[in-house]
């Protein structure tokens, strides 16, 4: 069995949103899996001394333009929420958890999570909203947001993003196939190439 | 006769020239001409509030293994040059000069430009290359030479380069067709899509 496509991603990121919607179905075709691993980007920004897309003047102008005509280049539905971005770190620790206990459903959490937030304008930074999207994929949310406030999540989520760090990860999605990175969704290109005919 | 497809690009940025090698052709396609537009990054970088990709932490080590990459994947010669980046604006004012003047010489000027730096390693920001590569295009390279050193060019790069920021351009290559923005080598399937079928 081939490694799995390793993919990481914030919440708040809607290239990995785009990215998200895709992965699966390229991974599939070349026999490979997909590992979702969430991170925190605002320590990746603070690593690269980078910062969200959308404070950096005129990169914010365009940004918003070219993520909204990315979506319809891609046919993947999308609408720019508000707030943008926001805060994803119980949505992270609560994939990282599930992903620990049921990898499916952790899964389906990815898709559903995004697309709350991405195309119904959902702010899953907030408990409620959160809470929501957990009983849709028929999580036991009680247990879910209870558990996300425990050391023991708090601890896997800051090892999994220092982890990210030490391979590079500087943004999201960041994809890493047999250990070589490919960063933002505009490599998908170069990933199916990666996958059908290995290294080049 | 469509609109040109306007080019902004700085000499020094690895992106552009894998860009130039494809974007005639493309354009051609579709019966369109391409106006190559040169400019300072280092003004874009100061009004962004960014950097060169190489002076980021982790994403400077990651863009080199991706120029490398996406250069193999697009079968376009390349070869990292050292050193890098490097000061342009000779190359910019140059490249301008002969575009006001015969723009078939000044196309053939950024092709040659580009190839003596990023395949021959050639530093084009030292004025003995710079006559080298003018002369390889068949310009007069002791006017151009001269002619590069008055205020009236000097005048003219800056106010393009103005231009280009008052048009929200904060990195190379930076492409508009019918006033529409597109930014990186990346969005060359956006492009090619505009261009068949108009807006989408």
């Amino acid at each position: 069995m081939p490694n799995p496509i390793e993919f990481y991603f914030d919440f708040s990121s809607p290239y990995s949103y785009l990215a998200s919607e895709k992965i699966e179905a390229l991974a599939a075709r070349y026999g490979r899996r997909v590992q979702f691993k969430s991170i925190l980007l605002g320590a990746a920004f603070q690593a690269a001394g980078t910062r969200p897309l959308v404070d950096i003047p005129l990169k914010g102008e365009y940004s918003k333009r070219d993520i909204e005509r990315s979506a319809r280049y891609e046919g993947v539905p999308l609408a720019l929420p508000q707030p943008f971005p926001i805060g994803t770190v119980g949505a992270a620790r609560a994939q990282l958890w599930l992903s620990d206990r049921d990898a499916e459903r952790a899964d389906a959490f990815v898709h559903a999570a995004f697309r709350a937030y991405f195309v119904r304008g959902r702010n899953i930074g907030l408990g409620d909203v959160l809470e929501q999207v957990l009983r849709e994929v028929g999580a036991d949310a009680a247990e879910v947001l209870q558990a996300i406030q425990q050391p023991a999540i708090k601890e896997r989520l800051k090892s999994q993003v220092d982890g990210a760090l030490a391979r590079g990860v500087f943004g999201a999605p960041f994809i890493f196939i047999d250990g070589e990175p490919f960063w933002g969704n505009d490599r998908m290109p170069q990933i199916e190439r990666w996958l059908a005919q290995g290294p080049f």
